[in-house]
């Protein structure tokens, strides 16, 4: 089988060395952290394998895709909506951006002082570390913060194959026309990328599958209400970062089985903590796989991450798309209308969040809030001075990037923070 | 007279010790830099005394307009459309924005991590040494950066007086028709604001006072294509700024005077430089008054500046506003057009910034680009990477803030770059 995936890793010009080094980190990295962990359900056992082949036998499903001519798209951000790629029968996925990864060539073309996911993303393909990246027919960014709208057309200096969505700044009429116009626009480019018409039924076929995605990831959160948490917070995190890459029909039906699994434990009192243990909220910036820093410090301190107010996390999948409609132009403005709905930090005022923030945190009995920014982030880290005024229990916040330098300094944060909730 | 200014400074809430400091700090910084130079022009004696009543003599005349029930409308950016303040007899002023003051202040709001122009805004009036902006009645912010997108927020929570207006990340015909509306809402707001109705007339007689000021500021541009330069860029620099703060007429007057004088030194082939300096053009974020650091460097060097590609600059006065219009919905047609021409780094794409440094570089005969970046400042670090690779000339990539403690490393870099060109 190795030689097979070395074939394609081949082919799509990655560094081959490189990348062996890396799968061995971050094979590594997952023992340490995750198979670490006491009384996982043994539904995490398919996210272990998804784990473990995620640049294996997905990359090759995806290869295979392509060569049967499905449109393969990437994208960074949960505004690309992806029922739009499903109706042409292509494939949507997140490319990476989670590790600190060539760094030093990221920095030959964007500054220092830039976010780590925009650096990671930028320094995998730089370093011939993605192979997702290299299957991509399209790359799909927006215009969310400042650094990755500029860094696009930097990236697309280097890829020749970046699309820009426009985000407006504001929720006001005006801009959310403007928003319905760039979903439109998106399924034109489909449309033309893939030689197929955008039908109603294609719409249905797409929408289907996302919100039956988004209705699991729904279903997972609302069980980690639960007291004890029938799962820990690394293994929801990561069921999340896992649906921006796996197949969708299959992570659906995987992530119920799952869920069936945590019902069983909820019903019968069993869990990852014990009972009584604290119960922390995450909220900010996103954490990209394998980004398991803040919740292996937190869990590794003995509390349990019940929630991620994030765009890896409830902001991907709080609203459903509505697949009420008879024709695609009525589907694609109730869609805009769903995806501007997101209360990402990038809008000026964002004060749904504030408020979706304290009703995660009530709902999951949260006993404390922790705002986790990306440093250079400067959407989340500004509007955590919002967050930390509204937030109605107690708050902690915290900036950090991929590095590991800052380990202990945090751990001691989290442990005082701990102490006193 | 001092007794005067301190009685309105009092009743503005200025903390008066610290004002006091502050303006012995700005006036010998002005002895230094500015009264050192060699063979000034007569015509900055104006602006020299601009500076030394900066918050005195200028604040009086504000304070007076006030009192006469005209709107005082403060500003950060270019994208704020002067004449429709102008249209009903308001008075449209820059904040103050240029010095490190009240960081630690500031800090309690914004995160260290965020350009020196934003936490200095913070900074001036949570340390209660700005008198512009307690003589506000609006202050009209915008969506240019995350930065300032998302600290607007928060400095509204202070001043309880700020109003955004959206600028799009795109210039697309619904990108164009988002900003039109946004211009047409800032009219409606001029004239709550006011009590005046905005007409033709008073369209008319603000666009008559806008475009004979940026008149005069391209004909200071135009002159500094001699060599000799007839005027060094400290001091043009100044003119650049005082221009966000004067009154309009009076300013227009003054510069124009000035270039009567720097046209009789063309002619007679003098200048303050000796004919041959080398000579830089400045491209990048905007310079609010007082820094004047890298001109300084440069000056300070035996190099003359021959040219400010940025908003507190050329972008400020490149284009005209068309006064021929008939109704005030065609003025503001054509002038959310005109506003939205401005190369600003907040769009994407932006290439229109890279033809215009090279028609300037041309125009100006300079041997070399410094592309200037205030640390944090995202949308001009990034792009200077596009600005790097088209720039027909040598380069120099700057970031900085307004501390000293880089002033000796910068010295060194630009001499040596000044060796090289």
């Amino acid at each position: 089988m190795e030689n097979q995936y070395e074939t394609i890793w081949k082919e799509l010009g990655l560094n081959l060395e490189n990348h062996a080094g890396l799968l061995g980190v971050l094979s590594d990295a997952y023992t340490n952290i995750y198979m670490a962990q006491k009384n996982r359900p043994k539904g995490m056992e398919y996210f272990d394998f998804v784990v473990s082949e995620i640049h294996s036998l997905r990359i090759k499903e995806i290869y295979e895709a392509k060569e049967s001519g499905r449109p393969i798209v990437g994208a960074f951000c949960i505004y690309v909506p992806e029922e739009i790629v499903l109706a042409v029968d292509g494939v949507c996925i997140g490319l990476c951006a989670g590790a600190e990864v060539g760094s030093e060539e990221a920095e030959k073309f964007i500054p220092r002082n830039t976010c780590a996911l925009i650096k990671g993303f930028m320094g995998f393909k730089l370093s011939g570390l993605c192979p997702y990246v290299e299957l991509t027919d399209l790359i799909v960014g927006e215009t969310t913060c400042d650094g990755k709208k500029k860094a696009y057309e930097i990236f697309n200096e280097i890829t020749k194959k970046v699309y820009v969505m426009e985000i407006p700044n504001m929720k006001s009429p005006k801009g959310r026309e403007l928003w319905e116009s760039e979903v439109i626009r998106f399924r034109e480019k489909m449309e033309a990328l893939s030689g197929k018409r955008i039908t109603v039924e294609g719409l249905q076929k797409g929408m289907a599958l996302v919100n039956a995605k988004r209705k699991a990831l729904q279903r997972l959160s609302a069980l980690r209400n639960a007291d004890p948490a029938p799962i820990s917070g690394l293994d929801a995190l990561l069921v999340n970062q896992v649906s921006f890459y796996d197949d969708p029909a299959r992570f659906t039906r995987m992530t119920n089985e799952l869920c069936d699994e945590l019902e069983e434990r909820v019903k019968s009192g069993s869990g990852v903590a014990a009972k009584g243990a604290k119960r922390l909220l995450v909220s900010g910036s996103p954490m990209a796989i394998p980004n398991w820093k803040l919740h292996a410090i937190v869990e590794g301190s003995g509390a349990v991450i019940v929630g991620e107010e994030a765009c890896i996390g409830e902001r991907n999948f709080r609203d459903m798309s509505d697949e009420n409609f008879a024709t695609v132009e009525e589907a694609i403005a109730k869609m805009a209308g769903r995806y501007l709905s997101i209360d990402c930090a990038c809008f000026t005022p964002n004060n749904e969040r504030l408020d979706n923030i304290n009703i995660m945190a009530g709902r999951l009995h949260a006993d404390g809030v922790i705002h986790y920014s990306l440093q250079f982030c400067t959407p989340y880290m500004m509007e955590a001075f919002k967050v930390e005024k509204s937030v109605d229990r107690p708050f902690l916040k915290i900036e950090t990037d991929y590095g590991m330098e800052d380990f202990g300094q945090l751990k001691t944060r989290v442990e005082a923070f701990l102490e006193i909730i």
